[in-house]
């Protein structure tokens, strides 16, 4: 079987494997208090092109999420969020286990505008009963969204002065940051994600690392103490080095955008065959995932050499699917999809 | 610097970094639903000997508390262990984070005693208001525990026979685990552990693994839902056959205990030594972290060449400190050690 | 001016207060556990039918809910209920707080269905990656809604066998019960609620009494243990003894009914004037609540007299508002308020 | 059976019912905005000697301290407390159910001096792991405490100086307040506890009210958004009236310290009676809670006639109890107790 189904079916890029095989039997403090983490903060800083940013590693998206939102919320806050954001949808209640709601708005391509944002807040202040609702205080987003959809320069700017005018914090989830950053339209840089974001993210587990995700604190205020955090949620690696030699590796000699760089080229080929399948997407967009709308048929006889995920049924004979390319993804096994598509979207 | 100060200084032992490499590049399942997670999960079975467990693989010891304790707990209940307890005191609150409030008794050598449990939990149920006291549900023990100290079998056994009378969960973490049973005076088994305790975990993080400790449930009813439990705590690694890999690795040959009593050879000959210099301990053990009590001018002396921990002070010349072998303990070094043990105690 | 805004906006009812009165003085076990209390469950049990009920009184329906829906639920467990649900909306995320999250399915009645019930759950399960989402275990249902509207003896029934045949529980906020019981077309008895619910509440706070709601456990399960966690969710009033007066008085002779049948017969009047007058409704019901759309400048001239609730802009020229009916509203301010709106309807 | 238990075992003061009727039927906006509590919280100001403080009612005590210290703390912080205090033991783990440890210091008498707090925040920072303790954040302090004790205006003035150097709030829970302030060698007042607490509260569901706590917060960054976590803790009474009009009957013509002051005379002359039959207290203390030690066979003879409280067993012939007096304890039932406490002392 040929995995599509997701961006997270390997291992790590060898030579992130290889820093990790070199510096195995070095003695390190714990906790992520040790050389390997601080050179890669470094990096992260001079490619944020600031140095006043509040760095830490932690293992995965959830986790990440969840702790990121409880260290920036009082009790009675909520995070606002487009209604398919990945921690209304896709983790448990997590962010709810932390005791904050989840707030949302209606959103066909993943993201939440600067004028969604700014009715919510506006509509939340005007009740005469405000203090009976959730308190809007973070924005939550992420880019990639979980539609692959991304936010233009000029879309961040608009939502980050929003905030910042309404006294909100924005949270930009990056899980597959890498993919977004390479993607063939993007005008978003690391210098504006800091800019623009109080905090933000740059995903590891999907593109690149065994596991681990760079949180990135502009806002430094929301990045007190959060090494407590990180330990209370149970996210403090004892060998916290893994993370900083992962993200150290990754942050060397364009590592890390060269591989998001090659996903995004197979997605672009993927997405061309399609499309010259006459194949309509459930939504466009320019990263690593592709939700095409196939007919049952074909999907099944697909499914027989190539792993896929479920996305929704679309009408009665066609069903939307997500196929993923990542840093791992192999030219050939694209080859040999493109050429089952052909083969089986021609017949018809 | 020569690192005594703990057990987790280093990466993984070389086997358990083969496998990783050997397996890098496989496309698995995500999530722990792969081949590695099921291989390892037998193998830990077949070690316990018994079939009807219910294995989950998680990152960390405090994660792993935390989601466990809170699968096992409805709100108003709580754990009870030992003062010295890990999850009451080096956990951040994490156990609390999740709502439920950790109970204690005294203890001296890390230990809780069935009598204490016993008399902990009459007393609760006397109380004519019980119901204005978090009620005691689940007794949380370390084996070794916080002070290297180790529960014998009949202990076990008692603290089980009262629990389960009682109505209460016998939950025992095992971060240390391996140290344990490989200790020359232990007389506890897997097939023990699975017998006497609702719940206990393999640690993997302190002894030969990157990260990681296996849950092993034989009370299933705990284990119910608990994929969900693990998603919401954050610890659900995405590829979570690197924590199969590891653990089938470590359940392969033997390896586990092997390298267990490596470290706990090791700290058998530097307690000799230290016997034979007359240094008394803080508290005495077989495991492999030792409590010597030593002059303040040693410990400066030694601290030149040598990382250890504090642990406490004892009077106004001397203090307790930790010193820790581990699978990755290098014979030289602990010879290194001993001849500047001998030559700074000698000289008094 | 005169409250047409809500119905608690008088204290309580004159035999509620009488029976205070005469017995504020007494001496009685604090807590819940005095004679006032007992007496009040044995009518609430006789009321249902049944014996076989766990009866407690907490304080206020915010805090019932919450303590409730944390009682029955795991962590990973979560609510579902209409979009329009009180919990979801007007409780300042006091279930999250308990780190349980809302699910919702739209309404435009306030009323949730059993079909949408099932395929919400049935959907649940098929999804392969189920315990990435928060698991539905309990429908929150209000009668009557925070719309106003009744839910039918069948449909209640057939919530209430889908439930059961797919392992949830069905909780009822009675917090305007009375109002419910007492409408025109209502065909739902005491009996019923204790039948097809496994918890419900007899609201107090707006039916008559100066606070408190008298929660009925069908499903024993659900009731083990739920002193502790009212106690936990500072829900245990010191005095209980007050919430045991004031439901004996409102379930002696009938007066719970009564009290409620008065408010449902104003509305009904005002109902029918409304109609009288060409006014349309937001939703129509038989209940308490009203919620005319009626034009702006009609609306301004009456907010000169009377207070109401804004409930929704309609569209440029028009607001649905709420007006509410209570046990305590005079006759002649109904009377009063009639007169105003043919009035100022008529010059239209 | 004559009630000497607890100090809520009757209803209210008559001049608050008082208050309570004649408003009864007057309708007000819900909530806590209405007249009454606005009054209420200007009387408080005004005895505070200080305008620029916000009050706010809530209902109880257990419900009162989890609000305050959830409103107060970010995650990862705890309270630290007397191990005798409230919130340790007898609120079923309700601040742990917010997610909060509570923190502990041993104590003899119930209370917590400058210098406890003081080593254990220094032990805190000095750990070169803090972030694996929860971080000591807020001082939590009864007056009088559980055991009746009471702070002196100096002990107070050395613990607020000491929380503000070292950055911690200072909570004080006033649930007995009217007993401490009223007692013979009292020397704190109302000014000294607004200008030495970041909040305080005054105790009304033991002091004459039916129910009710009176929440002042000097720090007004502490109360920030506090309606909200009111809301959200179950805690905003529907009718926030009726805590308006009840304190400020207590606030009117010094009514609060008036039957303060009743209860204190009357625990004084039981204690005096309890000297001078040789009995020896648990505690020695000035206020409205008395601890004797007495043998068995009295306490068994007493408990035909008078209810009262266990403590706890000294020995095996002794056990020491609790005797309250209240605002609405009768003359006549100190002098039967005084009687009968003579009369089955003397035949010793």
């Amino acid at each position: 079987m040929i995995y599509f189904n997701n961006d997270y079916a390997e291992g790590c890029h060898p030579k992130v494997l290889e820093a990790l095989v070199k510096t195995n039997l070095e003695q390190t403090p714990g906790y992520g208090e040790d050389e390997f983490c601080r050179s890669a903060a470094e990096k992260i800083k001079k490619l944020c092109g600031r140095e006043n940013l509040s760095v830490h590693f932690l293992v995965g998206g959830t986790q990440t999420n969840m702790t990121v939102i409880d260290a920036a919320l009082r009790p009675h806050q909520g995070a606002l969020c487009a209604v398919t954001g990945h921690i209304n949808t896709h983790e448990t209640g997590a962010v709810e286990a932390t005791g904050h709601k989840v707030l949302t708005v209606p959103s066909d391509d993943g993201k939440i505008t600067a004028d969604q944002v700014r009715s919510y807040v506006t509509a939340h202040w005007a009740d005469g009963a405000h203090e009976h609702l959730a308190q809007p205080k973070l924005v939550y987003i992420s880019n990639p969204t979980e539609l692959g959809t991304l936010y233009t320069c000029s879309e961040l700017e608009k939502l980050s002065n929003t905030c910042r005018e309404l006294g909100l914090y924005l949270f930009l989830d990056g899980a597959r940051l890498g993919y977004g950053l390479m993607a063939k339209d993007n005008d978003v840089s690391m210098e504006d994600l800091s800019a623009f974001c109080d905090v933000f993210y740059i995903g590891g587990t999907k593109v690149g690392a065994l596991f681990g995700e760079a949180v990135v604190f502009s806002n430094l205020k929301l990045a007190e103490d959060f090494r407590y955090l990180i330990k209370q949620h149970g996210a403090m690696l004892a060998k916290g080095r893994l993370l900083g030699v992962q993200f150290d590796a990754l942050m060397t000699d364009n590592l890390y955008f060269e591989i998001s760089a090659h996903a995004d080229r197979l997605a672009d080929r993927l997405r061309e065959t399609f499309k010259k399948c006459g194949v309509p997407f459930l939504v466009e967009n320019n990263t690593n995932q592709l939700f095409p709308i196939l007919p049952d048929d074909v999907l099944d006889a697909l499914s027989k050499t190539y792993v896929f995920c479920e996305q929704e049924r679309v009408d009665e004979s066609h069903r939307a699917v997500r196929f993923c390319t990542s840093w791992a993804t192999k030219e050939e096994n694209v080859t040999s999809l493109e050429k089952s598509l052909e083969e089986l979207l021609k017949r018809k």
